[in-house]
């Protein structure tokens, strides 16, 4: 065989792809195993888990996961489990969520919703979850099914919350923050906390993933809900303008009610009583750039990931925690 | 104070409130349980969770566990937990199927999905489901979450293969018998495995009770089904006829296909491609009658009722094992 070497260009690879590099034997093993039990003899389940999992999600919680059982020492063939089980509750939740919002695109495919059904998508969701319960009593540990059983009905808990808040047309910075930390950030911490205990780490560390893996997590769901608004482009692609669409109160949002005053403030309180007029996505887009709300918003995620790699420090040196520092700053700095 | 005596009735008590006065302390203490772990800082989620909870079911489940807890030696507080959990189970089970079959009547009451929207009965049945794995985690005990969790995947997979097995227009005596096993019996043996595991019992005892729970779910699903036909009387009230308008082929009509020939069997197929015209429901029961299918289908679930009883048959005698196999008989009985 002629094999051709190609040297490797540094700025082309993501923190993402080089954390998943050096993972990469327990990330083939985890990537076996979420093919291996999202299998069952009723075909639809397949079907519809595959739809999902294999539309190039990063899994970047899974991640989280091997990254803090490697960096603690290991964790095995449990990390693999446990890291299968994270990305087993985020997709059961994605397929529960699409219903929810009765969204048609994600990752820019057809939900499971618009093609299955929301029937197929409820049912199937709630396989995945049992699922990941198996997949965790499979690890012998009470402490980690005790910390993803939690995240678990904290995620649900942040849902329902959000559900409420947007239809009472709130825009609380307070609330906010209550919802992204249970429906988003509690995952990225239970993620780590998880691939730490059953590495056997001593509890500075655990405590130190948990911090990381939280404030990650609320940094990533801020980047996200700047997006929707274009990001600092404040250009809409045909994924964005979902969260205004559907009254959801986030923070850019938020700040751009925080600063708005007389016939703005007017028009923030028409649009949370979800009383849409045509053009509202545009001057929405246009009072938002005024009082520099979506920079603001970026600002906030940065804010969590300085304290992210604050956290970062108390463990020992190494390449997982290196790797785990630029994936942080990452998941800001792409987008500014 | 003038206090009455009144003789009591031994013909106004069922067997399932005999069962309950005689665990009334354990099933006392369920009932809070269930009332304290249902809270939420979120409204919604008791809103929802208390409208389905305290409808009038009969806790026959989470009776079930605390039966044969007691009648294995005990069990104390962790079988009032797992009894909990196996009700949460059931409940969270309630409220997605209410949404994948669209009811607006369960117990003769509006459905919550009805009162507040599917979003809200999907999230809150999530939170209820992670809830029943916290209180699990809680008895400590890998080996009744290790049941439980399996009986939770079971029950989604069977929720889905009736999905598809509906909308393939199927009618199958085996795929009905894999679809009520998943989706019904599987929780009643659990429920019943779970409550004998967590007293010590000896691995006899616990078999004994989980073919017991196995035999009596069945026979249960098979009553609910007959009576969806409006059972021997065959007069639909309010509550009935839902299979046959949601084009779910259970057991009567399945008995009724297998016994039909010629126009018949042409009707049948058509009401399976859920071609419907007025008229069809009438034309159901009298071919169902003419078969003898609902008759057929109590007897069958009372060869289920006599499969549990001789499992109990192995348990050391007591008023327990006697009242559960009252219960079993009362099962059939009370609609034949």
């Amino acid at each position: 065989m002629n094999l051709t070497i190609r040297p490797i260009d540094a700025h082309s690879v993501s923190p993402t792809e080089a954390l998943a590099a050096v993972l990469a034997p327990e990330l083939a093993a985890t990537e076996a195993e979420i093919g291996a039990r999202m299998a069952s003899p009723v075909g639809l389940i397949p079907d519809v888990a595959h739809h999902l999992v294999d539309a190039g999600g990063k899994r970047l919680r899974p991640l989280l996961t091997l990254a803090a059982a490697r960096t603690c020492g290991g964790g095995g063939q449990a990390a693999v489990k446990l890291a299968t089980a994270v990305e087993f509750i985020h997709t059961a939740t994605l397929l529960h969520d699409d219903v929810v919002d009765g969204s048609s695109l994600r990752r820019g495919k057809r939900t499971a919703n618009l093609i299955w059904g929301d029937k197929a998508s409820v049912l199937v969701g709630d396989f995945l979850f049992a699922r990941a319960f198996n997949l965790m009593v499979e690890t012998n540990s009470l402490h980690v099914l005790d910390i993803l059983a939690k995240a678990a009905s904290t995620i649900a808990e942040g849902e329902v919350l959000q559900l409420a808040t947007t239809s009472r047309g709130e825009a609380s910075r307070s609330r906010y923050y209550q919802v992204i930390e249970a429906k988003t950030a509690a995952l990225f911490a239970a993620a780590c906390k998880a691939g730490a205990i059953t590495a056997g780490a001593p509890l500075e560390w655990v405590e130190a993933l948990a911090t990381f893996g939280l404030r990650l997590g609320l940094a990533f769901q801020l980047v996200d809900d700047a997006l929707d608004y274009g990001g600092l482009s404040q250009v809409l692609g045909k994924n964005t303008g979902d969260d205004f669409r559907e009254g959801k109160a986030t923070l850019p949002l938020i700040i751009a009610f925080e600063r708005s005053e007389g016939d703005e403030r007017l028009f923030w309180q028409r649009v949370l009583a979800r009383q849409h007029r045509d053009g509202d996505i545009d001057q929405a887009l246009s009072i938002l750039q005024a009082h520099g709300a979506v920079e603001a918003t970026l600002q906030e995620a940065r804010n969590h990931i300085q304290a992210a790699k604050t956290a970062l420090a108390l463990l020992p040196e190494g390449v997982i925690p290196t790797l785990l520092a630029d994936l942080a700053d990452y998941v800001v700095d792409r987008h500014t």
